[in-house]
Parts: C-alpha cells; sequence; structure tokens
C-alpha cells in the first residue's frame, strides 16, 4: 500500500516512528508530519499565517517532510502539494495517549485522519492508551496486521477508523471491541497558580470519564479491548432537526 | 436568560459586541472570549500552556473577560471558574464569514457551543456569510428574535444549534431552513510564494463549495436562507460501526 503516515506529536515522535519501521517493509511510506508537538488542537487549520515544509532526515536518511501546521494541514498540504501520486491510505498515529470519548473532538491525531476521509481517502487513526514513555512496538504491530487483513480481504471502501490500544502485554489484551464514540462529559478541573509576578494563571486538567456503558470506546479500552470506531466528518443531530423542522421562528 | 457570550474572533470583534448590545436590555449577558482572534482553530484546547484571564472595559465600563485561550478554553474556564452560578445558554458569535459543511469542523466559533453542549448546557453558535466590514445588525436582532421564541416557547431542551444568517437585506432574505451539514469536500489549492530570502512558502485557500444539494446548509444559506442546523459532538458512523463489526483481525 502507497500510505501517507501523519501524526499530531510531531515527526519525530516515536509513535510515528514505530509506525514506519513496522510498515516500512511492506509498503511504501510517505512521512509528512508537524514539525513541532501539536496535541489538542482538534480540526485546527492554518489561514492567518503561512505554511512551510521542510524536507527532514532520521539518521543521514530521508525520512518526510515537516510542516509548520497542524495535523490537518499536513494532510492536505501532502495531497495536493507534495505526493504526486494517489495514495491508498491516511494514517495517523500513533499517538502518546488514548483519544476515546470526548477527546476525540480535541484529538489532532484523528482530525488528520478526518480530514483523509473529507479528501476522500480511507484513513485510520491509531492511539496508545499511555502517557509516560510508552513502548509502541505491539500497536505498531497490530497496525501491520491489520492492513495486512484489510489488504487481503480487499476492503476499500471509504472507511475513516478511530483505533485505540491499552496499554498491555499483548497477552492481556482481551479482544478487539468495534464501540460507538462517548458523549458524556470529562470530569475536568482548573488548577490555579501564582506567578512569580504576582499574577495568577490557570492549568487546564483532564480528570477522569464520566462513561459507565462497556459498549463505548471509553469503558472497552478501560476494560483491556483494543476499540475500533468508525468515524464520519457529519455533527448533525438528525433526530433533532426533525423535531424543530417545525418551529416558526418570527422575525 | 442568563447567557455566556464568547466568539472565535475576539473579546472586541464586531459581531460579538453587536450581539451583546442587541441582548443586554432584556437579558444578563457574561462576556469570557479570546483576548484575540482565534479563527479556523476547531476544537482546541489549551494543555500545554497555562491559560490567563484578564478583566476588560469597553469604554469605561467592565465588559467582560480575556482568556489567552481557544473559544473552547473559554467556555471551560467561564463556567468552571468565573460565572459562578447557573446560566441558560452559551452564544458564540457573530462570527465574521459563515460556518457550513465541512467548515463546521474547522470553526472556533462552532466548536465554542459544541463545548457548551457537552457541559450540559443549551448552545447556539451564529456566523454571518460576509468577510469584509459586513453590518451585524440583521443578524443579531434575528437572535434575539430566536431567544423570545424560545423563552415564549419555554424550550429547554439540550440543543446545540448552528445558525448561519446570509447577508442581504432584510427583506431578500428567503425564510429559515432547517437543514443539515453538508459534508462534501470545499475546492482548495495553495497558493506558493516565494520571501525575500529566496525561501518557498504556502498560503491555504479555500475556494469554493462543491455542494449541491439544496437541503444541505451550504446551498440554502447560498440561495437566502437563514440555515439552522441542531449539532451533536459524536463523529461515530453508526451505519458502518455495523457492517465492520464482523471484521475477524487476526493478530
Amino acid at each position: 500500500m502507497r500510505i501517507l503516515l501523519t501524526n499530531d506529536d510531531g515527526i519525530f515522535a516515536e509513535g510515528l516512528c514505530a509506525l514506519y519501521d513496522a510498515l516500512c517493509n511492506q509498503h511504501e511510506i510517505f512521512v509528512v508530519a508537524p514539525e513541532a508537538e501539536r496535541s489538542a488542537v482538534g480540526h485546527a487549520i492554518t489561514i492567518a499565517d503561512p505554511l512551510r515544509v521542510k524536507k527532514v532526515k532520521r539518521g543521514n536518511i530521508f525520512f518526510g517532510y515537516a510542516v509548520s501546521g497542524t495535523p490537518a494541514d499536513c494532510v492536505k498540504i501532502a495531497l495536493k502539494e507534495i505526493i504526486h501520486s494517489p495514495i491508498d491510505l491516511v494514517l495517523s498515529g500513533i499517538n502518546r495517549g488514548a483519544n476515546v470519548g470526548i477527546n476525540v473532538l480535541y484529538s489532532g491525531t484523528v482530525s488528520a485522519a478526518t480530514e483523509g476521509a473529507i479528501l476522500g481517502y480511507p484513513s485510520i487513526a491509531v492511539s496508545l492508551d499511555e502517557y509516560k514513555e510508552p513502548d509502541y512496538c505491539f500497536a505498531a504491530y497490530f497496525v501491520s496486521c491489520l492492513l495486512d487483513f484489510l489488504k487481503g480481504n480487499k476492503i476499500k471502501s471509504n472507511f475513516c477508523l478511530n483505533i485505540n490500544i491499552p496499554f498491555l502485554p499483548a497477552h492481556k489484551i482481551k479482544g478487539i471491541k468495534f464501540v460507538p464514540q462517548s458523549t458524556k462529559p470529562l470530569i475536568e478541573r482548573f488548577e490555579k497558580r501564582i506567578d512569580p509576578h504576582g499574577n495568577l494563571y490557570y492549568w487546564q486538567c483532564s480528570e477522569e470519564f464520566t462513561e459507565k456503558d462497556p459498549n463505548t470506546d471509553v469503558v472497552a479500552l478501560k476494560e483491556g479491548y483494543i476499540t475500533i470506531t468508525p468515524l464520519f466528518h457529519n455533527l448533525t443531530r438528525f433526530e433533532l432537526l426533525n423535531k424543530i423542522s417545525s418551529w416558526n421562528i418570527p422575525f
């Protein structure tokens, strides 16, 4: 397969390199990723500033293109300006930290896959549920198995998959669950601090999910399953659309 | 009503002030908005940097709180740290420029409303389909009519509405259409330029929508209708979820 590989942790992030190393023998990989970390940028795009693109090496060998923008920018500029022949897949990750529930909306990793889907390409976002120096080996291996499966079964439909992998030894992973995104809020708080000049500032902290339904990405991941959630870039709430269509708003 | 008013064009943007002026006699308004323009930030949140909050005046009178973050940050910090009593509505806008179709995903204006909905509040995003020094009078008047309608009909359900208003004289507006978000791609291009130091850079440019279906926000707005699209923060593609649940991926 010809694969555009990107992420939101930056072009030299371990998760991206692990995926590259696991896939580069069997697939043709084009790396186009942010020059630095762009986490929690959501589906941001850069329109008020110009974008710059820089060729980068890993060791002494050409590795890919570093872009001065967001993950969504990377996908757009890769497909329109950098890669001049068709690709089979947009692959984003492996992200350091899960992207489940409400965090799907905040995630730069997921937005890169969504952008791929908007532009008409099959796409996959992959995240590993661990922040502290995780080992990406198993997660990268799972992605290579998934690509073999997709290829072997000739699945070419226009999917956008959000995949989250528990940080567990392989034999402790319970299996794969196909689940919807949880929509329940996170428990969040702001931590107040005073800077050395006497001024107040705030750190935003996410504590935990309120979701309890085992048939959601949030709970299935926590229970030790690899979660796969197909996404589509449509935020319309159709059942409410039908209800409010009878509103007669005078103006 | 007690209303949290925010936007993505910054706390002193004309569209926000127009809404404030149109509503402040009848409603209690709390302004918490980005200190500067944060357009196309999508549903970004600020986690790698601290947030600062500054009281600001308009003329000589206290106006609201300027936050060093994104629209979604503003809604979170307003509801958790700044406003210490219940509110009835999160209102975001009036944005300079429409937020329809795929742009709904890129929009900071919409993400503020979505964040309100995630946190359990009714919310509305309002955008005006004009970039060049628009007059926000009619759009602000329409929002005041809508709030009167919601209040008069005691509509309290947990809605998140994305409203777009054509930039036309009031008598030329054809009415209101309740329509889904278009999911069709934009025609986009990158304009290449060379800086004074001889280096290549790119400007990202959106040209036009490819959508043709009149029953979408994109086309209805272009045809002269006010569009109302109810949103929900769930990107799951349910019909594909059912299909792929039978995938047996060996790993």
